[in-house]
């Protein structure tokens, strides 16, 4: 196993240290009370092995607000359903621009570029929205199975911020409608949307959540098999080729892991077969990622060696 | 004075024969149903002139769905106003593409290019809209006033249906809103923006409407000063270089006058100082404008030898 | 007549003290020191009327560069020939972005939304270049005609510099044969078309040289029918639609006269059937139009009362 | 070593197989006879692993145009080189449109947004052609090197055609000197840029030129280490986000390696530390890239249960 040659431990020790310099250089998101008045040198690492480890460092059981991050589970949920078809209505390429254009939503007449960019996550929502009763109900309990803390609850406070500054949402949303490529009435969807971003979570339970892309669809934790390995192979390339807005590029060159981030500042990585490890540092960088994160996971593939290049 | 060399009646007759190979070429709206049954072949003109005559041809007192054309009334309402400055909120330039583009109202943050696409109409009735209890009934009044015809009212199955296809203006103006350029509450702004286009009315009533443009803001109807003889020089240029969407250039090149079109078939066109004129016909070109209206108005130009130009 | 009862040199002096507090404000052309080394407050005006008056006030014989405004005299060229059939390879409409923008050609498949945008007027000297053994004499024999100048003449200094800062003009030509519309060999292409931007005329000489867009195609000076009174026409709707970069709207508002611009500070409008006027005064503005000469020209049209609408 | 375990050659007759149903669903490139005339059935695939060995199938040795293929060996060329900062001409991010389009370069100030796409390996063969007195000979030369094949060379024929139909690539190459980044005269460098294009290789060659990215930056074949460990995953990283045009997302969610394709129908994709795989297959997707190659290697990942998620 080569996981067990590593000191995990040790190693997110030494990151804590050397990531110290770059706080401040980044800014937390801003468009929302709730996250911009959350300390901006918080910092917390944790990693998840497939043996069923678990590494920690900073305060790695505290809330954060998944935000984007929530894109990630959704889009395995919908992948966990049967006789659905999300590729004719999401495509699987980067976007290229920023990651809330409505340029090339147009263009591709409203056929979102890839699930992670709002416009696609939406689309995913409304999947889930169209079949489910009580669909922030059902996004919430798939989160709790695959994190097993039964503490992960939507932020009331975040979600209602959210939609009172949604309106770019609200745009892609009826763009996409005029396309006929959404079914739920707006007001319905966006209000799931803004909760499923609203979601509560910390590193710990970020890292276990992730576990199913590390271990072929498993989830050690939920002890079911959440989705099927060709499935998980694909999640996992479409983070590595879209899960970081317009900085895939550079991160997929400095750190080399499939990941997806949130603007609430937590970045959540996978090396199938081997572990998953989340970061959460409030600072966001120009792309809209956590600057101090995304420090923290290229430090973390170039000490350990351990990426998927 | 010009006008009375003319023999616009045996002008207009001429025109009535020489259309009719050019019916069958175009194609209704066909995006609700209140405009692709009206029958396609429908054509009437009216013609006023600053000297207080009218001549008129078809049915030319038949009532159509103003659509487009209301947002030249909404905009001469608007400057009508006092203390409005509507130039910061939208600008006056051609758009270059089609009519209800989101991309340049995104790279240019939310500030529609002219007040005649969709975006920019909207911003209008905004302004009216936040300084009104009642702005559908404030806008109706104001046309019924130009136009002198207390009949023309809001076809309400239009509105509905407006409504009911109406998710791209809902994008435009979400966007918009997420730039701070709109105030009202957008499903009540829709609301009046989609009742304005709904508006019922005749060529007759159109060409009279139309009528400050040609007298340096006074409405003969009205018997009333509704804009300021240098607005009016302004809606005119403004209506040359953006009237008639993504045709601008092609019917100022073959009319030559000021006119704003609508998806109802109508279009209406002023000579400042001489006359105003109003063309009705259903079937549309590939721009969105009146095949038949548009060839109808360039044999009135060529025949007449009256344009700007 | 109308124009008889204009004072024009009164109004023309009265415009010269008023445009005063403007100098300072705009910027000259810097891409190449023959512009950019021109006096910034230099200011000229002519107008021409068809009575065959001329007022002039400032330096109006002094020679400037012709630059842009050379678009529409090798536009009238090319519509002077028979057989041409220039509209299948250029549009007529407003192109709603920066003059030199790439991304409206490449969507529209190398044909340049209008004679007046660069790409647009690249084409027409292509027109004019696969005609004849020595297109550049032939475009400055044109010029010389209308203007009863022989002393308009290439500035090879000017012309060389363009060649040396054209590589976005060489990107526009290579990209338009990569859709098969240009047949010149680019290289002499575009020596051909910096050179004809490179001619030095005076506000007296473009008075003089715009005449035939006041007299239905006649030029008084050249004494000859230059152009159809059909293509006369057009070519002032393009004018008023397309001739001023990015700002055709705000000065059809301001200003309301069919317009062709140059970043050499020159501006030269029409009011057809009455008079030419040019103007110059080499600082620019933010769309590249001299800015103390648009509002001289916006200054002319309210103190006289004389413009298009 | 898991690569003992596969029987590479058994894989690699079963694809010969199962490929065949999909002849005849792409196309040639058509745009130079040199390619559209080559035989669209052709099929072949090497692998060649980290422990030396080589498998084969079809006609692995016969040469073919190496296209866009070569981008990748220019970059590792340039980044072997010292002193040079080519991450501040060329950026590192997925294009998200197609492949030659000149908006995104225009929008980035003629900065290209990867090394992949033509403008990007254009500024990639600027920098080793300002280096160089004989450019294309040291690009052939390092090519060679890699290959261990003296008999790669320039097909002249497929060079000529390449220079009479590279007008796009005229364009990109003076947009970006407009930006002024582009030092080379520009048709010296479009002749190195064609040229390189215009290699001819096998299978077999390319399979051994990747070995570098398989085994940490050396190269089996020269006996040298030509690339840094650091530099080798980054490559490997953009290959991944940004060697398929637009269809990255897809490749990397069917295939899962990193790789580079090339008009020529040829493909070569690596998957560090175990091995590298060439394929050839003239008939091209319409995303420009080998229809049945992309096919085969889809097949191959899968059968093998190899690659990098």
């Amino acid at each position: 196993m080569i996981n067990s040659s590593v000191d995990f431990q040790g190693v997110l020790e030494e990151i804590e240290d050397e990531v110290r310099p770059f706080f401040g250089q980044g800014k937390n998101a801003d468009y929302i009370p709730a996250l911009s008045d959350v300390p901006g040198h918080k910092f917390a690492m944790a990693v998840q092995t497939v043996d069923g480890e678990t590494f920690m460092i900073g305060d790695a059981e505290e809330n954060f607000s998944i935000q984007s991050i929530s894109k990630l589970f959704t889009l395995m949920q919908v992948l966990g359903l049967e006789d659905v078809d999300i590729w004719s209505r999401v495509g699987r390429e980067p976007s290229g621009t920023a990651f809330n254009s409505l340029v090339q939503l147009e263009y591709e007449k409203g056929i979102p570029r890839n699930p992670f960019i709002n416009a696609g996550a939406i689309v995913v929502t409304d999947i889930l929205a169209s079949r489910s009763a009580d669909p922030s109900r059902r996004i919430d309990d798939y989160y709790r199975m695959l994190s097993g803390n039964p503490a992960n609850k939507v932020d009331e406070v975040v979600a209602l911020s959210e939609q009172e500054h949604g309106y770019r949402n609200a745009a892609l949303a009826n763009l996409m409608r005029s396309f006929d490529n959404i079914e739920t009435p707006i007001p319905d969807l966006l209000d799931v949307y803004f909760r499923q971003c609203a979601l509560t979570t910390s590193c710990v339970d970020l890292a276990k959540a992730a576990l199913p892309l590390v271990c072929g669809g498993y989830s050690p934790i939920a002890q079911s098999q959440v989705l099927s390995g060709r499935d998980t192979k694909r999640i996992n390339a479409l983070l590595l080729t879209c899960g970081l807005y317009d900085a895939v590029g550079s991160f997929a060159y400095k750190v080399g892991l499939p990941a997806k981030s949130g603007v609430g500042g937590g970045i959540v990585a996978v090396l199938p077969k081997h572990f998953s490890i989340a970061v959460w540092s409030p600072e966001l960088d120009a792309s809209g990622n956590s600057l101090v994160g995304s420090k923290a996971l290229e430090l973390f593939t170039t000490k350990t060696d351990l990426s998927i290049f």
